[in-house]
């Protein structure tokens, strides 16, 4: 039954037994950790192909016959664009890639609109006022380089559809101090949603007041299904060339969760005004990514196949962990009117939604118990959220039996702090 | 006999006979490459055991127990840092590791100061009037880099003891606008020059005005010995502790002419005070370098005894490259007047002077017979060399036998050219 609909004794009495359940956990002197989106030992497996396929001499030149040990190639390797190319869906022409970052290819993105400006327009760093839209709940590390440079960060919820586009298309079609939007556009961090046909038609049809608007779209998880009835997202790099908006949009992805997260490479597609100025950026901070590491995962993945088999590895060591939390959440707090939470099709997250002013007390208890989630607010702007609510649950790292334990204790403290916040009120 | 001592007569004669020559190589059809400081094919087989080095499982984990193939380590593994500690001479502690570009962490600490200021000052974005000292001739990607963010770029002579430090002195002392200097303190790009003690030391003891004052100081060839009397060059860390100017120094090398130009790891070493400044950009912009080809390299090179052995192989292919340059630049131009050069004890470049308003013409002369060189004015800073009188010769590339054909045609160009300057004079 509800906790909202106990009374105040039963209330009190679901109270103490929690509490002496989660003394309970507290006793085992627990260390685990939820908090990161990182791949298990498991995982990183799968890929060791990656690491034995240099070998022989001969296969030190790619297809154009340069010596991918030496300097040179800027953008990198056209056998690895292709696959870039078919993992977002962009013609190869398109593709820029870097080193083991997305990350950094988004701040070099920013960066560079910060000391130059783009399409023309004015540098950012020399704007008094400017504003960077985050749907939210979303991730941490987009938010913090927009903040880092400088740009105010306007919330925008999100919806089963993606982030309300009634509202950024009424902020940016009168505000030219907004210069972008971050996205997540499949199984979005945290929340799993993909952006719907519709979500993607408007964003590819936006025209915003600011000339240097920039689409931040983190194809993070373009294949990472959990599922048999995967998520499918638009094309949106076709639908911005029939709208002529394509140097609106950034796109980005990396094989930082299909091979390894410190070890993969990374990549981003774009209108070619746009690769004309970020290649003046580029051109002047390095000679080149590494072109061996972009030869290695050619070797392994040979083609967009060959990262579609990868990916179903993936799956089968994800799928029940995803599946393990969800039944525990169902569960345990399933009918008690305490906790809301997403079953995604893919991605690395489970995004839970408490009682309003409770998110950072979970965390707090967890924590206490041994058991590290994400800080509760990290998924908004200055880690600050407004309800106090969200709480972004990372299942890939821990093995099943820890994952269960971490659970158990997420479970547990959800309940207490419920009632502790009931019990208050 | 000096050109300079011929009648116009015996001048036509010499003309007309290096033309004829001239058009020999012409019609060789060569394709020839001296342009960019890139090792050989035979140089990088020296690294073939790095791509060798990560096979067992139980690799994988650094001297911490981290997993390199996940996220982490933002500063690189401290078994890196060690090798590169003893490299360039400073506690492991203040190193911080990247990934395969030492360029791009200097293009990073440029772009820190622009956007946010070092030691509690203004951030350069935000100041009308900046400069940097280029000492000329240098290394036309450092400058390319201040130049990108609107630096005003100051020539400084250099002399056979390094930068002319009573200039430096004394433009620094009064004018605040001036920010830094870029410096190649060993066997410096292209004049092979290591800087004396006492330059080092009045480095170590600038005053400058600004108090974001910053020494990039790119120690690029500080293991690259080419002889048995190889250059030492002050440890300029600990003289800066002395002086208490640690906050002014930057120092940068990688191991991109040790192991793999393209797949090598970079790496800065700088005071705590810039260590957390840099942090905090680092950490906004990726979550961490690529651990797994430090822990290649590491693996590989063992500590700075194995980088050591490494450089005595690369020592033998390179110096009789410099040592076939030198003899051929004496035999054929030695006493014409006409050219004067340097004999480095190391590094990647000879910087050859030919008469004022020539380099430009030899460069175009060699172009035309198959011979690509660095462009004349590539050394100084917008590409402007005010005598056109210097041209960086880059010998390492070519196989000898190309060397050699490549030197035929080059100092037939220098000939040629000084020639026509004295006929048309």
């Amino acid at each position: 039954m509800a906790y909202a609909n106990l009374s105040k004794a039963e209330l009190q009495k679901v109270f103490d037994e929690l509490s002496a359940e989660y003394k309970g956990y507290q006793a085992k002197n627990l260390s685990l950790n939820m908090a990161r989106g990182k791949p298990s030992a498991k995982q990183l497996e799968l890929a060791l192909g990656v690491l034995e396929a240099l070998k022989a001499r001969s296969e030190f030149a790619n297809s154009n016959g340069d010596d991918c040990r030496n300097y040179g190639l800027w953008d990198g390797l056209p056998e690895m664009k292709r696959i870039f190319a078919d993992m977002v869906g962009v013609p190869a022409s398109q593709v820029i890639l870097g080193n083991n970052s997305s990350l950094m290819m988004m701040f070099e993105v920013i960066s560079r609109g910060f000391s130059h400006g783009y399409n023309g327009c004015t540098p950012w760093c020399k704007l008094d006022k400017k504003k960077f839209l985050c749907p939210v709940p979303g991730y941490d590390r987009h938010f913090a380089v927009t903040e880092y440079y400088g740009f105010e960060l306007i919330n925008i919820p999100m919806y089963a559809t993606g982030p309300d586009m009634d509202l950024i298309e009424k902020l940016v079609k009168d505000d030219d101090s907004i210069k972008g939007i971050w996205c997540v556009p499949k199984y979005s961090n945290p929340t799993g949603v993909t952006y719907s046909d519709e979500t993607v038609r408007r964003f590819a049809a936006l025209k915003p007041a600011a000339k240097d608007f920039k689409i931040m779209w983190d194809n993070a998880y373009c294949v990472h299904d959990l599922t048999d009835t995967p998520d499918t997202l638009l094309n949106i790099y076709d639908l911005c060339v029939e709208n002529g908006t394509e140097d609106q949009i950034f796109i980005f992805a990396s094989t930082s969760k299909i091979s390894f997260p410190g070890a993969g490479v990374a990549g981003l597609a774009t209108s070619d005004n746009n690769i004309r100025d970020f290649k003046e950026h580029t051109l002047t901070s390095t000679i080149g990514p590494d072109k061996l590491n972009q030869l290695r995962h050619v070797l392994f993945l040979h083609d967009i196949n060959g990262v579609r088999a990868l990916m179903k590895g993936h799956r089968a060591i994800l799928e029940p962990k995803f599946r393990l939390c969800e039944l525990m959440l169902e569960e345990n707090v399933g009918d008690l009117g305490v906790a809301e939470w997403n079953k995604p099709n893919g991605g690395y997250f489970i995004s839970v939604d408490v009682l309003d002013g409770c998110a950072k007390r979970v965390v707090q208890l967890c924590k206490e118990a041994g058991v590290i989630l994400t800080d509760a607010g990290a998924t908004f702007p200055y880690g600050k959220d407004p309800h106090d609510s969200n709480i972004r649950l990372a299942p890939s790292f821990p093995p099943l039996e820890e994952l269960e334990q971490a659970m158990e204790v997420f479970c547990c403290s959800i309940k207490l702090a419920a009632a502790e916040k009931l019990l208050n009120a």
